[in-house]
């Protein structure tokens, strides 16, 4: 039966795919993979292709947002849409699939792990305390939303996740010490007495991969610091329950007095 | 090597779990399951012992929450702990992930969708819009913690999701009606100006699962109507951006105009 599957890899290799994404996935008609591969350190497209038995074709982000013949192809024929993460997301998914369901075509949607999930539990910390999150884009120019967005998260004691920018077609990624020196020169500018180089921040880089790492400590300490390939995500605590004060200790390598401060 | 994996099975079923997932607990010693299956609607406890190809053993909450003889077992053999949605979002994992580490067990961990990931993309909603979550609970006694949550998001003009009260052990789930009429009773009691029955709500049924529901529409209404079996979960949008307001139409069946008051 024609239809539009949206199927989620994950945050890092194709053994992120479900079983129920993989089967969806063999019995397609058109494999397609948003070229968006970067995002997931380990991603191999020949292992993938094996897996599904078929041969994958690279859609760009480009092709995603205008959809056209992806709709018409899926008007047809069993379309199966693999992306980095979950799929929903992104706008650019929720769009397509908006418009997929105004055509009368048939939508499947396989989830798969998320940074918004993965983030919070890969630091030890609950989710249940997270405030908004936003994004830290490239200063070009600055956007102070970020930092609105940790001023009303801290007033309130709340834990902010950040996504860094990531601009896959032009191969850059922000990374965290680049992440914490923007919040920093806000900060500089702003003068809110939201963060200084004493605040304790965690970094996350390539989360949910076997080189996770998660090292929490001052911002004026991890903003020199190397974390090594992307992705690269930020998380700024706000006040902290004991476990995940410990958490802090024993996963992030954070100081015992730097996190007692926040309990 | 002796370790500890920690093996999210996401919202459905047997399949929601990874390739990765999968070849870890088919190369394990011991596979535990928390006997959470309620949750998972889906869950085909002989199918997925088949798909690992050995005996999985049912672990109860309270063995996980105690943990000695799990990690008595994996400081000696390779144990993996399979567990619904992703692993780290429940305190309980996080707490034996730290004793793990403090006990020098190697910990691994594949990730799941989860529940907060995909709820708000199962409604067409934008991640980022989201404030604090919130569990409505049992009225045993009433706590407002969830009023409160929604009081402050409402104000910053953030999206709610609420998870519901789940007591497996006792087999009981709340529905989406009986946490709306607790959020009405909050509000008559409070007078806080937060919600009324004209607030639109969006109503997740089995977010994740074949049947998933989403139904967007007034308190007044939802809160009377079926929306079968657990689990549910509910969403209080705050400002809706248009793709969210078409999504709420589209997806979850709501009336233009009630969100286009939202916009």
């Amino acid at each position: 039966m024609p239809s539009l599957a949206f199927i989620g890899l994950g945050l890092y290799d194709e053994r992120g795919i479900s079983l129920h994404g993989l089967e969806i996935a063999k019995s397609a008609d058109i494999v397609l993979l948003e070229n968006y591969t970067n995002v997931m350190p380990g991603l191999d497209l020949e292992s993938l292709g094996r897996m599904i038995g078929k041969e994958i074709r690279l859609v760009d982000r480009s092709e995603v947002e205008d959809g056209r013949w992806i709709l018409d192809a899926a008007a047809h024929r069993e379309v199966a849409l693999l992306v980095a993460g979950d799929p929903f997301v992104a706008t650019t998914h929720v769009d397509l699939r908006l418009r997929a369901i105004k055509r009368g075509i048939r939508v499947e949607v396989v989830n798969a792990p998320s940074i918004i999930s993965v983030a919070p539990g890969a630091a030890g910390l609950q989710n249940y305390k997270f405030g908004r999150s936003a994004t830290i884009t490239f200063p070009e120019p600055l956007s102070l939303v970020p930092y609105e967005t940790l001023k009303i998260n801290r007033s309130l004691g709340l834990h902010t996740l950040f996504f860094l920018d990531l601009r896959v077609e032009e191969g850059r990624f922000m990374k965290a010490g680049e992440a914490i020196r923007l919040l920093l020169e806000m900060e500089a500018q702003q003068r809110g007495g939201v963060v200084s180089g004493d605040t304790l921040m965690v970094v996350l880089a390539r989360a949910g991969s076997p080189s996770q790492l998660v090292r929490a400590g001052k911002a004026s300490v991890l903003k020199d610091l190397d974390f090594g390939p992307p992705p690269h995500s930020l998380i700024v605590p706000g006040r902290l329950h004991f476990m995940e004060a410990e958490a802090l200790v024993l996963i992030g390598g954070a100081e015992e007095g730097l996190v007692r401060g926040c309990l």
